[in-house]
């Protein structure tokens, strides 16, 4: 950085930072509680003017108890145009999109709970949150939820604390820790694609990075040049083009526009192709509901926690006590649609086609055979139930028969009042068995 | 590169290169249309001598509508040794092993379609194709099948587009976007092998790389050493001895000649091992056909595009319109079996045990408890289908008998009529009921 | 190094090292056969005063017939603290956890045997074994079991033969390729955590590798600091809270003690809330055996080699000739449980919830399934048997009826006579069939 620029920035540091607590009360404890801590901020842009209370406040109580969370919107009193674009991008969006804000994080203002809560009520009142986070225990809702989708209100969560050297947040890997997995590995895909062997094996100006990609020119604005929502619904068409035309601005720095076309118009039709083997799936879930045939029923399991009774096959739908087959069709939409539909986009033909593809393919042949078994399971319940009522009717008057039976042996009454008792038990049996 | 060599291989490239069209022409533009690629190509060996048509062609239209491909053969004009050691390894039949050529290629001679079908005709001649790819659609044949099968005819699938530096292609990761995923992970099995972890952290002389063991001395000949097909069958025992000979050539640089032997051998008999599982399932599966147990059967699904209404568990057996059996048997071949087998030859102990040879294990319990189910489902069928046979013959009688009670009560007919009517109903029934 | 730190270093090998074989007689022929084992050797420390037969003994033919390995104690002659350290760690336990030691590695002291068999006996007398182990083919159990078990024994496992260069061991990939893998996937985590980003990114001083957290200072007791043991279990409160202080020791270089003792309580707490769901499914597979419902059933299974016909979930379960919902629970306790809380102990979201927990609750959906299966299989069952019965009784009648009614039919008996042939068949049916 040039000397001028580095006086820009820490007269700009000076006049957006007050506090009245200087960094040397707290340097003197933390250089033995959390040396690292220490050592990452005296080695960063911030040390020159941004003091630990600055960002962590005074409540020393409050920092300890994990009551004192770093906002984003601290940052953003310095970091302002980061911080809208921020905001403004699907990034801005984490929690909502998780929805468990109010579950875990302290810092959240209480009066978001209004969001999702009435007044005083733990009852929901829209349905704008996540059935799955709802499900969990707070434990995991912090460790597995609210630790990736905290980043609408967490610059740690990519620029991690102290730490201000932007290599770390302009590496590739900075992105891997959230989008990898099953449902959106976008990590693993971009990684072993041209574009990530490139990047390892030449750099940064061969291999276009996720950054380079979707934050062109360091914008914050993660949404760029994207035409689907995390739940893959695409924007109304003039929308769509907009941002295509914003993708295309980026594959044309390498690729011809012909060819970026191509790429980005199969990966379109790779979508709705996708998209229409989900359909036949939860088309074959509805039909089993609608015959009765899920086991648990809708009626046997614990009520979803926004829908109540209802089969729930959308962004809603949860993956515990529901029926075999519609835990299928959740690897199938939430996993297998993702790996096929992002590797198209990020050109990785293992993912486009074994991890997605095949797998929404043979996903689909399990969730066919399955309801089968239940389909075929009807007949073997009437069956049962026919007998049962076989037997409701026969072993009563089997009993009977047998007795008289006895009677007659022992000699207590005679062969024609055997004959005729025998008669009447019979005549009251249903007409066919009757004569 | 020494001068002499420099200047050696200027003079070649000006030697094997005619072009009309200089590159300025193309530049001029493609500064704004392409700039990555332009600034790739003049840093590369090729600006010296080889200009933009002596690869692309003079014919703009075709270019720009992806009618223009850089077929391996253009590159084969100038680096002869390379293209005739890439035409005869495996890589040189990349597509005819996938065999989707015609279909998506541009560049293909038209003349190729007579490789598989009649003459004017859609209908293949022969079975030598890929069933799977003729299940697909063209995007996903293109973006899924052939953007690695494409090798064959394709430099760039291993060298890219206009770089020169040979460290990509010599770079390990370069062969991971194809030899990844579940069908055949060989980039991750080396990656976190013994062999893997040492190029990482003490570089290429610790650490053998892909290039090294199956490309030595830069060979494109990618099949020395390799005694598999890629659908694992082994050649003769001659021709296999001298290809284990040419792999121990490799290890013995390493390691003793002993050592060596032994781990190839113990690769062998993993191979033989896991393969008599997969005989044990594809029995079961053959005897489920034969027994007509199959959902859905053969008459029910689509026909397999190459073989009809038969049973096909080779190479060319699909994952799509078949059985839940047949689908555990997919994974269990073309997934489980690849990973035991090469996770062996590539040192890899979680691979070849848990990723391998557990699952092969498992996913046969699998098959055997479908098996089993399917085998049960037969009495259910056959209890169902005697239930049906006394419905279709008491019902309409049970029928005639509430008649004629209804009639009795109702006194149309006498108590001996009504005697008399039913002793003729039953004498209707089978021997066993009448009465 | 410096200079008396050589010095010393070179010394103290001179005291510890004593052979009769000159490294001069194997370099010769060893450069043609195994150069790069040479080149190694001549480039470490070991090769200023330790020459080969120091560590490979001196009987050719032995080393050659793979009967002289080098053992962890050849290492401990002169690596003392270290090898202390390694032995009393699990890693001191690699092979005793596996017990596959005396089946495959020939450097073994043969009284090993008798920690598993009696004197000459081929019998096992204790469980401290591993069934697993047992029931593979040798091969696998020496490239697939003990490729990772054997650590016990064999430095060699991370050092790698012949470097000293302590930079591979140092490289966090050191550990990938036994510490990966569905059933323990630290490596995975680890790399895609923030630790592993930042390691990435910024290197050692950002990132803690897996050695700075778990071998803090170069200690080899990689035991240090953790609170299970390989298969989950946890030992006593006192020692746990040993363990615990170990481990915040190491958090709190970076982080503060509070958060650190939050994010440890929570992976507390994950593991509890995993085993709850892991003993809903083992009750649910107890009361299928309980009811003879698993098939195959424990009797018509192979034997366990540790148990007989016992249904084993614990640490020594098998996953081949087992039943389907039994593989299913393996997956659940093997895989998704070692995901889940080794995910939330290591910070990574993906493995904590989607690859863990997700996992988990999906799985326990699958088992209840295939619960509500088998059960309802029973009453398939006994309609099939009950059909049985009645054809038993009703076939050989019906048969007697119908020889009766052609008798009549070709006037070889009367009318009468038949009515009173068949009212005596109907006599011997059971009662209520009777008239």
């Amino acid at each position: 950085m040039s000397c001028l620029l580095r006086l820009l920035c820490l007269v700009s540091l000076g006049l957006c930072v007050s506090s009245t607590v200087f960094a040397e009360d707290c340097i003197e404890c933390h250089k033995k509680e959390t040396p690292a801590a220490v050592t990452q901020w005296q080695g960063s842009v911030h040390a020159a003017a941004v003091s630990c209370s600055a960002c962590h406040g005074e409540d020393h109580e409050a920092i300890i108890n994990g009551k004192a969370f770093v906002d984003a919107k601290v940052c953003g009193r310095c970091h302002e145009k980061a911080f809208h674009e921020h905001v403004d991008s699907k990034h801005g969006m984490g929690l909502h999109a998780g929805w468990g804000c109010t579950r875990n994080l302290e810092s959240r203002d209480p009066r978001e709970c209004s969001f999702c809560h009435e007044e005083g009520s733990t009852k929901p009142k829209t349905t704008v949150q996540c059935a799955r986070f709802l499900t969990q225990s707070s434990e995991m809702g912090a460790l597995g939820c609210n630790r990736c989708h905290q980043v609408e209100n967490s610059c740690a969560s990519c620029h991690t604390n102290h730490i201000t050297d932007l290599a770390s947040v302009r590496a590739p890997e900075s992105c891997a820790t959230c989008h990898m997995g099953p449902d959106h590995p976008q990590w693993e895909m971009w990684q072993t694609s041209r574009h990530g062997v490139l990047f390892e094996a030449l750099g940064e100006e061969f291999g276009p990075t996720c950054q380079r990609c979707h934050m062109p020119e360091g914008s914050h604005n993660v949404s760029f040049g994207i035409t689907m929502s995390p739940a893959m619904i695409q924007p109304p068409p003039e929308e769509r083009a907009v941002q295509r035309q914003e993708m295309l601005s980026v594959c044309i720095q390498c690729h011809s526009r012909s060819f970026s076309e191509r790429e980005l118009t199969s990966g379109d039709a790779i979508l709705e192709q996708s998209k229409a083997l989900i359909k036949e799936a939860a088309d074959i879930i509805r039909d089993l509901a609608d015959h009765d045939l899920l086991v648990p029923s809708l009626q046997e399991r614990p009520e979803h926690p926004l829908r109540g009774r209802e089969l729930v096959l959308d962004a809603q739908m949860l993956y515990e006590d529901i029926s075999h087959v519609e835990r299928l069709f959740f690897k199938m939409k939430k996993y297998d649609l993702a790996k096929t539909v992002k590797g198209a986009f990020h050109q990785n033909p293992a993912y486009t086609h074994w991890y997605g593809n095949a797998e929404l393919k043979m996903t689909l042949v399990d969730i066919k055979a399955e309801a089968a078994r239940l389909h075929a399971s009807v007949s073997t319940r009437e069956v049962k139930a026919q007998k049962q009522v076989e037997q409701d009717l026969y072993l009563p008057l089997e009993e009977e028969l047998q007795i008289l039976k006895r009677k007659h042996d022992r000699g207590a009454i005679t062969a024609d009042q055997y004959r005729e008792s025998k008669q009447e038990l019979f005549e009251k049996l249903p007409a066919v068995e009757s004569e």
